[in-house]
C-alpha cells in the first residue's frame, strides 16, 4: 500500500467497493464478482466478497449530507476475502493474480492461511484460485496443497507458489461466458 | 449516517475496526465480536464480523509512510454482518439493539432480507439477534420469523419488531463470562 511517488489516486471501482488502481481491464476480482453475481441470480450459490478492511479514524458530519470520512487506513485482512453457502456446505477462498511465473507469499498474509486451517478443521470447502495473467490461466488450488508449500517455506523451501506447482496440484478453472470463473464446476468434482 | 450538526468525531474502536461513536459501553457489536473470539480460539466455531462496506474515493500516497484514505462514504451493507461455519454448517446473522421496546425495520435494508432469504433456501442456519438495552436481554429470532414480519409490512403490519413478538417468537440467549452472546447454545438445540 506504500506509493513512494507520493501520489493521489483517484478510487473508480464503485462496483465492488474495492481499490481499483486506475483500468488495467478485468482482473481477476472483477471476473469473479461477476461470477458470483451469476450464481446469486441463478440459485446456484450465495458467495460475496468481504469489503476491504478499513479503519476509520476521522469522520465528517456535513450538515444536510452523507458522513465523510476524511482519515482512514487500509488494514490487513484477518480472513480471506470471499465465503458462502455452495449445496447447503461453507465455502471460502481467497483469490491472487500474478503477471510473473510465479507468485510470492508476499502477497498472502500468516493470519489468511491460519483462517484457512481453521476452515478445513471445521470441515469448509476452501482454496486459492491464482490466475497467472500473462498466460491468462486460472486455477483453483485446494487448501492442503497451499498449506503444504505454505509450510515448507519455513523449512528451506521456496517463498512462493511456481507455475509449475500450481498447475500440477491445482485444477484449471475453464471460462465460460456468463461464469468468468467457473470454479464451482471444479469445486462440484472435487467436493462432491 | 447524517449527524446535523456538522460535528467531526474521532473514532476510537481499533479492534473491530467498526464506527463506535464514543463510548457508550460494552455494545452488543462487542460482545458478539468477544463470543466469536472465544469460539474461534476453543475450535466451537469460525466465525467472523465483514468489515464496514466503504466507498473509497480519494487515497493519498504519502512519501515513506502508509496510504491515508482522504475521501470515502458509507456504504449501505448487501449482506449481513456476520457469517462463518459451525459444525461443518454454514451460519450467516445480523445483529441489531434497540434502546426502545421495538426494532424500526428501518434499522433493517431490504437487501439483508433478500440475503437471509437465499442462505435459508441454500440450507444455511440464519436468523436475526436482537437486544433490547433497556431490558438488558438478547433474542435470537429465526430467519423465517424475521421473514413473517418483515413481509407483514407490506400487508398493514407494523413496521418494526415489537418485544412481545420477538420474545415469543424468539429464544433468549444466556449469558456466560467466556461467551457473553451464547448464542450457540441456542443454535444447537435448534438446528441440531
Amino acid at each position: 500500500m506504500k506509493y513512494p511517488n507520493g501520489k493521489k489516486k483517484r478510487f473508480t471501482n464503485q462496483h465492488t467497493g474495492s481499490p481499483s488502481y486506475g483500468n488495467r481491464g478485468m482482473t481477476l476480482e472483477n471476473d469473479i464478482n461477476q461470477t458470483n453475481l451469476y450464481y446469486l441470480e441463478t440459485g446456484k450459490a450465495v458467495i460475496h466478497k468481504k469489503p476491504t478492511p478499513v479503519q476509520i479514524v476521522t469522520v465528517d458530519y456535513p450538515k444536510r449530507s452523507a458522513a465523510v470520512i476524511r482519515e482512514a487506513y487500509f488494514k490487513q485482512p484477518s480472513t480471506t476475502d470471499y465465503n458462502g453457502i455452495y449445496k447447503g456446505k461453507y465455502i471460502d477462498f481467497e483469490a491472487k493474480e500474478t503477471k510473473g511465473t510465479s507468485l510470492p507469499f508476499s502477497n498472502i498474509h500468516e493470519h489468511q492461511i491460519q483462517h484457512m486451517k481453521a476452515v478445513v478443521e471445521h470441515g469448509g470447502i476452501c482454496f486459492l484460485l491464482v490466475r497467472f495473467s500473462a498466460k491468462d490461466e486460472t486455477y483453483l488450488l485446494p487448501a492442503k496443497s497451499l498449506f503444504a508449500a505454505w509450510d515448507n517455506q519455513f523449512h528451506g523451501g521456496r517463498k512462493s507458489l511456481p507455475y509449475s506447482y500450481v498447475a500440477e496440484s491445482g485444477h484449471p478453472i475453464p471460462f465460460s461466458f456468463h461464469a468468468r470463473v467457473d470454479y464451482l464446476s471444479v469445486v462440484n468434482k472435487l467436493y462432491f
